[in-house]
């Protein structure tokens, strides 16, 4: 990733010296934990890199990436608890570390310096449009996270459902982070509607790779267990085209799977193979790559510069990654 | 509270009907069930009154008040599942109506939406510092419960303390309250300042009342069990003030109770008795007394309305009420 070290630097940097109180301990101790988690800081460095495609000084934008890490941060903490997971970046979650209370409140903390951070934006940012932006895509985030919630009972979820919910949970971040560089830079709002499109398309293919690296990674590259999402009967992209594809006989025995919970290595295997056979690892290939191209076509709408140039490179590495 | 049911009305309208999407249900409904469960609406009524004193139309500042009060249903539905609260006037709370995860994610998006509505304030109003007073206030409650949940394992806490986990817990959000209905007026930075000392005032009043309450209120009438807090091993200023000044005798015994939560019937009333025999009950009447004296100092420093009674009257209404 030598190509966007630079973006990474700063970035990282500025994480690090944010200015947290020492005290209470129980708010921001939490708060710092998560955030020295070393992320990929996918979130920011779109952030820098759409100011600075947009014509303006990547470094003016710094405050609004730190905001999104920020809150990417607070989603992670909350969702942790959620969906009670133990350990995230090799290291304990929050609310395993400390306990649940203080993961909650580390969360609503961290949500409000992320809101705070905008603050220090220069006097000619368009400050309350670039909050709206900011609160909606929060909001859009939650809408996602309760589909996901809801999706986990449901047996019936289309491929349009599935779409609306990553949609929402992983892709209106990226949206608003690409948004939210072209507001930092002064953009025209065809201009940051287009960064929109281009964000939502790179989100939802996001995604949709995702689920595939679930049961394509190699675990120890990935860092979760292979299957993970099958085995807590996710409504990922792939399980949800194979409840509506498979044979009664199937759909039987999955539903009977799927209602007890986490499920057997050898029964995800099972499942593993369902995908195969029915093409359906080909299929989420084939959406993926289409949100990526999707993406790169509204780039190459934009100027030619490095900041282009940087930014199909980041495009082509996360459409490469293995982790 | 007839004085204030002008006021009441229109923030409860408001409220009632507030524009939720339909859907995903388990990110509005829980929004609505709380907002449903009558709360006594203190806060907005602040921001109404406070930007009437300043010779505004209240009705400028509704989107304010609102903002206020989800922000207090905000920190209602997280505090619940943090203190494991089943019930809250008269209600499931929305942790155990629906699930943890449930309320963890409607609280997450109460915040949003609350920050959202201070977009429905007119343009003449300065956004950026509304924004920022609000987020500061916000960022205050956090750190007052990130102490109190310290303090739960603590026997030293000071009065001093004391004050500074209720001056965030509590009244960081009525200073708030003030303050914004001071800047949707377009007060002067004085004026604004002043409120937010009066609101604050009010507030450390207010919570030091509801410690006297949990002992000496008619259970029917507050809603709660006699000693509540006793028997949760709270940190109020009676327990704080009680552990400072009793026998060393004394405060093995109740550093042994406190160690064994939830404390006994009869255990509680010994810790009352305590309370009564060192005065201490007397100590935080008298505490309480002068902060709502000097909130009704403050407030007498401003030109006179009908604002001006009113919010006197609610002081009034406040200083007395039993619940």
């Amino acid at each position: 990733m030598d190509f966007i070290a630079s973006y990474t630097g700063i970035i990282e940097k500025e994480i690090q010296t944010l200015d947290y109180p020492a005290s209470p301990e129980t708010l921001y101790l939490p708060q710092r934990y998560i955030l020295e988690s070393n992320g990929k800081r996918i979130r920011p460095i779109l952030v820098l890199m759409a100011c600075g495609l947009c014509g303006k000084n990547p470094d003016k934008a710094i405050p609004a990436g730190v905001a999104v890490e920020l809150i990417h941060n607070f989603t992670l903490l909350h969702d942790d608890i959620m969906d009670q997971a133990v350990s995230r970046r090799g290291k304990d979650t929050v609310h395993i570390k400390w306990n649940v209370a203080t993961a909650i409140l580390a969360g609503d903390g961290m949500f409000t310096q992320a809101l705070l951070q905008l603050h220090r934006l220069p006097d000619s940012v368009d400050f309350k449009l670039l909050n709206k932006i900011f609160l909606e895509g929060i909001n859009k985030v939650c809408e996602g996270q309760a589909l996901d919630m809801e999706f986990g009972d449901r047996l019936d979820v289309t491929v349009d459902e599935y779409l609306t919910m990553i949609y929402g949970k992983t892709a209106a971040l990226i949206k608003v982070s690409l948004q939210m560089g072209g507001i930092v830079a002064e953009a025209s709002n065809e201009t940051t509607d287009r960064l929109g499109e281009l964000g939502a398309s790179l989100g939802v293919a996001f995604q949709i790779q995702d689920d595939l690296l679930d049961v394509l990674a190699d675990p120890e590259k990935f860092g979760k267990k292979r299957g993970g999402d099958i085995s807590e009967g996710k409504k990922t992209f792939l399980m949800v085209k194979t409840l509506e594809c498979c044979t009664e006989k199937e759909r039987m025995w999955l539903i009977g799977k799927l209602s007890d919970r986490p499920m057997q290595q050898d029964d995800v295997q099972t499942v593993i193979d369902l995908y195969e056979n029915y093409g359906i690892i080909e299929s989420a290939h084939t959406l993926m790559d289409h949100y990526y191209k999707k993406a790169s076509d509204i780039l190459n709408g934009f100027a030619d510069s490095s900041y282009k140039r940087d930014l199909q490179q980041l495009i082509n590495y996360l459409r490469n990654r293995e982790f």
